[in-house]
């Protein structure tokens, strides 16, 4: 279904004028920053606003299993109310970032070593995949699954990660369904195998003994 | 002003307590309703307001699979900008609908017959299961992973959900990982298992011939 | 001022295009759901966010009022932050639920059983009304005073309503003017009626004796 | 980069389209502010944030009937996305605003002239009142019934009102109710009174012959 | 980690007070207005929701200097959760409201008396400016540097302003870069100048001797 | 109910602290990204989601002056909707990024390489520094005014920010101001200085011949 020269030249103007007057916004808090309860206001000064946990990460060795490592409410609270965090995340050679979800933010990921498959399946059920370089940047959209894998033969490869929320949380799809205790059974008609698979699946989460 | 132990102990669960209780919203849209691009607002009238998708439910047999009827925007366009939508869903004894997650809402099911097991996990990976009667009703927290199952032996059961958006989406989680094509090393790293049983769930998946 | 056919071509384009790319959506929770303060949150489990004081609708007579059987965050606490209610809703032949407004949230109203004639009025004071049969729903914008009447002789009616919010609120018409001692002179003023007529109509909102 | 007189026309439907259509609630949008469609945003000077509409109250004679005049997006398109809007109100002794609610936003009213004695009914139908002098602030909250009546003898009121909304909307409870055509049996059971009582208060508000 | 009886009663009211109290941004609260903690909501009337502080301005002589007098969240509690709020803004002639935002809404200025030079910058650095009189309104959008300069040569000017927050803030450029002891060196290379102008420009916002 | 002094003096303290302790969300998009209009959606593939502006970045020499590479809504079209966005920062020795400020979202600064001053002036105007070191992380709450400072003798600093918007927009208070022709007499009267000393320090922000 083509559209007509004169058709394009129109949507052109649309697709200018739109991206400024359309879509979604990041509401306020009422008041600068958020004082956590019981800290005394007046004695704030710049440390409440820095976080140091990722110190450590800048001259040490790579670790030797995928690692997250994360700046957010959680970790660093003057980011309360402040819609935005971090996380760090470091693949050695082969290793996966398994399918999750963040159910309250977009991740923009950008690498900044290394190289990385990267992918995410929209609500459609359509799989979009990409292969990143060093300096590029990736958006998995809001609460849909997605996964990342370090491809290199040998390199490891290492990613920051912004999330549009200080709380964005994770999904983990294995551990969600494989290590919760959901009843084989309906993991069997789910997954459409049979519980002996689903067992097996399973055990491959189990606490080591 | 000092605080007695009491005091700053109270504080101390006040802190822990309320990072996590903020309150949500529901934003307005500028007018009373979307009327749809090239539709003349004055020829609107009450049929636009109405959905009569779900009429052929109310007196047919129940499905022999699981199944659902939706009534979000994309069937019902009044309901751009009004923050809800609904869906119907039946179960026929032993039926599943397998894990998944609504990206952009809560779901309030409401079991109207039958019975059913539901169950949800946390980001925290905690799972929630309770096994609802007739008139119970259930609440998915947003953007986490839940399932239901008809448990009965030969009864079904039929729940109406409503959403707190629109257009919810659903990210069903068997099929956007076995069904999307992600590649069988990603999985079989990501669910702890080798490529064969990987291979055999995503044949579970595979259009029919 | 009829369009061509290639501007109708064109606006279709649009309303495929825009309802997926405009307005307004449903604020996040920082947390997956909101633990009551004063409630050890890991004693939580799946009762916490079942609400089973519809249950007794189930099977109970018809009432011989219009009556409204609310499950919103007032009832139902784990519904904090997850922006969605219910309310059902029985009429008896004949009986109306007056013309009412809920400031925080659209109804989306899903008729299960009897007919019923709804309507409400939008912000231009155009009023809008359909005739609805069960299997139906309707939808009344958010804000705006609606209205629900079973038409029928002899057969009762009964409808679930979902709300985008956890706590809708309702404001009658008829009692927030005339059961709340507004003065007689300013509703006498406002309806264009004389200071008797008020009072006969506050008459009949007066408490029994 | 001329239009075509086509292409002109068709951006003005869309200019009107999309007031009703797109854009922001509250939260912020995603520019400084929202250039109109077709308008060319390198042309936008001053003029474009200046609303001159209320020039003439200044010096005019108070009017002899309650009066509101109103700087809302619809008159004052550079406030789309603003989340803010004006309207004045001029009350004649003893003049009355009758009963009404703003769908999008609370008032906060300014009283610059006069006395007014005020009031709004909440969700629970409890009534707040006040009587206001010169200068007094008085906020009628969200989506609930509110009034003015100016109870001077013989001197006039003048009122400025904030909305912290671009478009608050007007439900008017008398005219919603009595002058939209809802079926007399219906309200005269909503209001508890006879059909009579309704169409004497429905003959105050039909249009003059 | 037992709670003490005292302690159980004390969170016991908190649960009660918190449902309704819990905040807004410009989105909307779950209730109809936030009752203040400590506060007992059945005791509330028409009194919370006025606010005098504006009064003595009414007939009092115009300041000397450019004054700021507001009622927002601080001063006046009841607009906590509206999303709107106000200040009153008189100019001496000759006197300057120098540059400032205001980091969390928009401001809607209404001339009442006198004339008055705005101007504000936008994001791409355009300077918009206008000379209003009374009647007037402009809006300065969110988040923009704004002033206004009284050019009359004898006459005061006054205007009230709104914002589309309960709490908008107020940065000032002048005395936020030269009162806060932020270093020469870095004002003197951000400012392109010396360090010696920098100085000079502090001098002029240094407390009274 | 009455209560004892300790607990009036309790919720007195949380009276104080809670208006301030608003929380913020990220409101949703309504689809799970924003297809540009004009594009066909059912040919995007991962390079729409992937955006290579700052790939060379990763291998150059730094640059000589301070220098600001952004990936924001307008670089990389698949932000829009889903509040995030980044830019990285490169500090030459010596250099200053000038304060500033964001109307739309807070940054949060990732410091990589090397040492830097930074700092941030609240709406009370208190000033709040910080000296980071590489792995550092500082937020600069949204709408406040901040600047950075490599303060390292002779070794650049590298730092990556993350902002929760796609469209954060920049206010530099020093171009704003003296860059945009508001006149002389009106940054005099702001700035507490003459004319002349305005005149030099708009001199250094003129255009080079």
């Amino acid at each position: 279904m083509a559209l007509t020269v004169k058709q394009r030249f129109f949507l052109a103007i649309l697709v200018l004028a739109f991206p400024l007057s359309a879509i979604s916004g990041d509401p306020d808090i009422l008041s600068d920053f958020v004082v956590p309860i019981g800290v005394n206001a007046t004695l704030l000064d710049g440390n409440f606003f820095t976080y140091t946990g990722m110190r450590p990460l800048i001259n040490s060795d790579p670790p030797t299993n995928f690692t997250v490592t994360k700046a957010t409410m959680a970790e660093f609270p003057a980011l309360n109310g402040q819609s935005v965090s971090y996380a760090v995340l470091e693949y050695p050679a082969g290793s996966v970032n398994p399918p999750h979800t963040h159910p309250r933010a977009a991740e923009l990921l950008f690498l900044t070593y290394g190289i990385l498959e990267v992918g995410f399946v929209d609500t459609t059920n359509k799989l979009f995949t990409q292969r990143l370089q060093a300096g590029d940047i990736f958006v998995f959209p809001k609460g849909l699954v997605h996964y990342q894998f370090n491809c290199a033969e040998s390199d490891f490869a290492v990613a920051v990660s912004a999330f549009g929320s200080a709380a964005a949380g994770t999904v983990s799809v294995p551990s969600t369904v494989f290590a919760t205790n959901i009843e084989d059974e309906i993991l069997a008609k789910s997954f459409k195998t049979d519980v002996q698979t689903i067992q097996k699946l399973k055990a491959g989460f189990a606490p080591k003994a």
